[in-house]
């Protein structure tokens, strides 16, 4: 076995400069152990629904359902069927949780210098006290020492979460959804807070794969059929009122494109009533996304969510990983994104208003400077996420704080979210975002461009306070 | 009232390593006290033509006209009623400049970490002798100690123009203008140098709001009616002319993209006649533009001009503010542009042509390694203006150093120039350039690119003489 | 004379920072001697067919043919005749080698700052022994001493390249070229590596000046008439035969855009027809290209060449400039790329096919974090060149790190290529390469991300090994 001891530095990701440094240190440490407010995720709820439930083996827990980890074997060859990724015809895949742990261990190397590099090594180390650097030689020790913790009580979904010390964690959930798991959590007598996010791009987005099976989804939630553009307002309203009443704070929208622009009632509902039939074309299914984000903007004022979109990835690019696998197997890929004109419909109509709170997300980071940030800089209704999925590294935040900051200001920008559903790996990655953004203030201390007073509050504001402003928690 | 006392490291803006730093710091001290030369502004030459003129109050220099400023407010929900701007319909906005000021102070701390912050600073500090950072608790004390300032001859615009060391002041004037200010000061017993820029975007591009006024203006100009492409051709001719006779260096064009491409004389006619009747299209305006940028680039390389080409804003993006407050309020977003293609008509033409000095800006960063530099790198007619508006920043230039200068070489950029209505802030805008410049070229002398020899003469070039040789000033 | 000594320092190119420095310091060396590995350029293989072959004047080796150093005079208003560059019409240039050097010379400050600088002195420096940096004053000298050199043995191109340490040098070849000089080499008793690549442009895209002849040629070198769709496959499929027979690793391919699309062998042959007649229109030539780039994946499949595809390059951009002189003459400008549509109909037939290795190369550095990386860290078949062209700088290296190797990951790279006819600069071009990999590598150590063990053996892969692998060396 290699004698490689993991640790962890406490100057990890900070400048090597020593001036800059010892005020990255400083600043850190005055957030270092604020609670983790999570406003955007996708833990699933049910894990916090009993006491007693466990996360399954180490594979089930870091490898199998995390397409961060393996798209990156994936892409060395690797295949998914060896990591015990399921099928959807439900045919053979590995079942020998310790066979799929080696086949990770062994390609460990291969997230060198990765964000997901980073957060695996402090889990590990941090979460699972694992002390050497994994490989394939120490793998099937570490394996076990990991499925030890995760069989005992002290690392139920629960008490990991009252560990890691979060002070909110927000799902993301359809909008038929019951919230039954929800509702669990808040009839227990446990005190975590976990809140749903109201998502309703498989109804809204006419291109959804089984779109309709959606729709009569939604239909049976709210009692009511929905068979017309009309019914379909009444049922999203209905549905955002029953999550508001749930806890929600947000909604979530997924796009290809950030374009808007808004229907009269009657194309809305001919392009509705075209798509029940099965007869919507591609331009409907944009036309009626731009319009319903409209739509959802106008509902936000009037209900107070805070409206979330993300824009800009093409799902499932490999077909044939998607008809074997399913969605959400490391090939959604970003495309080149616009604002300027797209959103403009939308802001003309609601971006003065300063009861909408609209948080944009790109995977197009030459929007940042060029149009989110000089939008977020005039629009009163318009704030940035943080830096989204792939951008989500520590040189993809130096780039956002680098190109948006100075245009948008700190303040028209919304702290971070974790946007995981790879439970404990929440706290490193908060922690990467709050070195990261000590760092850069403190760059900006060691510059005189912000005094030491200034930049005490700003790292409060990234770590903590931004987020909770944004998100009315 | 806090005791924070307000001060300037003389290492601002270095980067903390101590060697590069001191390098920095060493270059830096060779141009700091340079005179300023300013190409490219938008202060109102009228300022100069009195001379016990006054800038007003301490809103009315740094708040009410500075759209940097009062977007930032707005952006964070300050109506701009609040900040004094004024409404196109004469409707009520605040008139007590206290309150401003007050509004202002209380909301500085959005300024953390952006351009406009740092300038603020520097203005109250250096030409001001604000010793406290600005918050709510002492503003009327400070409001009090600037309009105390303002009130006296010290504080005059020419006393200023010449404390701040200006080699040559050039604004920025519609075809039309009768140049009255500029002969005025040239009338004058005062030495200080102030030259006219020659702007004809409102008469060609058709889409200019008011347009048809515009052209009326030229013809009362120039004494004949503009009633066919062929007057406009001549007016614009004769204007020129009038302009360099007044000492005008350049030109100004701004245009949504770098679209150029030449129309056969009687398709120009035909575009600019159905303007005249209010019927061109939009494709018209589109062609017409690019065909005179064409004419332009000729006419330069007859009169010497140079031309300023500002590409990629678009204009008034919320409607809302634009219809109640007028144009240059802060919702001016840009888009992607494209260099490659747009501009080939125009350099096929006189790219080749030494006479022809072409000065390009962009808002789309991404074209900075891509096609700008790749271009600058080859055409003699094309050199590359400093990073413009938003990217006038800390970040903006490091970027724009980066991305630039190893492609298109440090000769084919042309210096800075501070693009600014807000007088004041002119001394601080080009110390952030030079301390940028000095820090960058200090960066490449501890990396050991260039010498200590290449690192003074580069430094010189970027403060002084690029921007002079550039405008043949 | 000038007294400026013109030294290299071993701390070239690292960060100034002393910890960052000492570890790069210490990466480097350990693959700072090791061999070349060049898969990709475009040395001329004749130069070393013959023991006694010379390089000619100094300025027949390092202006005439090097579009990267007369592009820079050419911006600055220096035409090419006066750097004797050949027109295309046989007309008058300037002849006398020493009078083009010496305005070479008077202009080298154009290079502060840039690639081509640091390659022009380290290769004066460590491959001519000048010792002094290089201007008017001292043109001539260094002329001499350079000539002096060039006529000597010593200085021929075989020794050259042993000195060089060159393991492999790859060719760039066309579709019917004998592969005489090639041969030569393997015939002769010289034990150095020159291996062709196949490069089919001029046949495949149809819109290639003189295509006509180009396919005659290929007809002529494979015995057969090429005048079908179904000839021209079995043209190249032959050719492509004898390349693997005569050691080429891999095909290169050049387009505008990334476009991909499979058409019908009868849509494929009328679409050659119209072409062989003269009638393909723009369109057909699209069409085409991006179909045989999906038949060159699947003849690769089958016979293991690696697919290098180089997308973006808007060639001889400037026609005067073309016309006069022809290709290659600093006059190809970058355009916008997208990948992530135009590849996803070869990366759906392909890219999960381990038997392909499809190495990407853009101009358009946007596309780095935003598509490339994002693919190559899925698609088994997908690797990344390293920064191309104008890229292939320090900054540009700093980015490419920076945007592409947190999503990528490392092992979806492909190491350095030097992609240069230049054949002095090889060793400089290398050694900028090595200094900058282990330079963000010490970053990434300082930094904690990654640690020593892991470092050496990621500046070894960038150094050496991913080239090795990915071109099958």
């Amino acid at each position: 076995m290699p004698d490689t001891k993991w640790t962890l530095s406490a100057d990890r990701f900070f400048d090597p400069d020593p001036a800059q440094r010892a005020v990255a240190r400083e600043l850190y440490a005055t957030v270092a152990d604020l609670p983790l407010v999570c406003p955007h995720g996708h833990v699933n709820p049910r894990l916090f629904v009993d006491e007693n439930a466990s996360f399954g083996s180490p594979a089930d827990l870091l490898i199998i359902p995390d397409h961060y980890v393996f798209r990156m074997l994936y892409s060395q060859g690797v295949p998914l069927e060896a990591l015990g990724v399921p099928r959807t015809d439900g045919g053979p895949v590995e079942q020998d949780h310790r066979k799929i742990w080696q086949t990770f261990a062994e390609h460990f190397h291969l997230f060198r210098g990765t964000p997901s590099g980073i957060w695996l090594q402090q889990e590990l180390i941090e979460v699972f006290g694992v002390e050497e650097k994994l490989c394939g030689e120490n793998a099937q020790a570490i394996y076990d020492h990991i499925a030890a913790q995760l069989a005992s009580p002290a690392f139920s979904p629960r008490r990991m979460f009252e560990r890691f010390n979060i002070e909110v964690l927000c799902t993301t959930d359809a909008a038929s959804d019951s919230l039954q798991d929800h509702q669990a959590i808040r009839d227990s007598d446990w005190s975590g807070v976990v809140l749903p996010t109201f998502r309703p791009d498989a109804v809204v987005n006419l291109d959804t794969p089984n779109w309709r099976a959606h729709v009569d989804a939604l239909g049976a939630a709210v009692g009511f059929e929905v068979d017309s553009y009309s019914a379909l307002i009444r049922a999203l309203e209905a549905r955002r009122a029953f999550f508001v009443e749930m806890g929600a704070r947000a909604t979530d929208h997924a796009a290809l494109t950030a374009y808007t622009g808004e229907l009269m009632p009657h194309e809305a509902d001919a392009i509705f009533r075209r798509a029940l039939k099965g007869a919507a074309t591609a331009e409907d299914a944009t036309r009626f996304t731009g319009h319903m984000l409209m739509e959802m903007a106008r509902m936000s004022i009037e209900d107070g969510l805070v409206m979330q979109l993300h824009v800009g990835s093409f799902r499932n690019h490999n077909r044939a990983i998607f008809e074997r696998f399913g969605p959400d197997k490391g090939c959604d890929i970003p495309t080149a994104s616009e604002f300027t004109h797209n959103l403009r419909p939308l802001l003309a109509k609601y971006g003065n208003d300063p009861r909408l709170t609209l948080i944009l997300f790109t995977l197009d980071e030459d929007t940042y400077s060029r149009e989110l940030a000089t939008l977020a800089g005039h629009y009163p209704a318009l704030k940035l996420g943080p830096p989204w999925w792939f951008h989500d590294s520590l040189a993809g935040m130096r780039r956002y704080f680098d190109r948006i900051m100075e245009t948008a200001g700190l303040y028209n920008t919304t702290g971070f979210n974790d946007d995981t559903r790879a439970f404990p790996s929440i706290p490193a990655r908060h922690d990467v975002w709050r070195r990261a953004g000590a760092n850069w203030v403190a760059g900006l201390v060691v510059r005189h461009i912000v005094d030491m007073d200034d930049a005490r509050e700003m790292v409060l504001d990234l770590a903590y306070r931004l987020a909770k402003r944004a998100y009315k928690l």
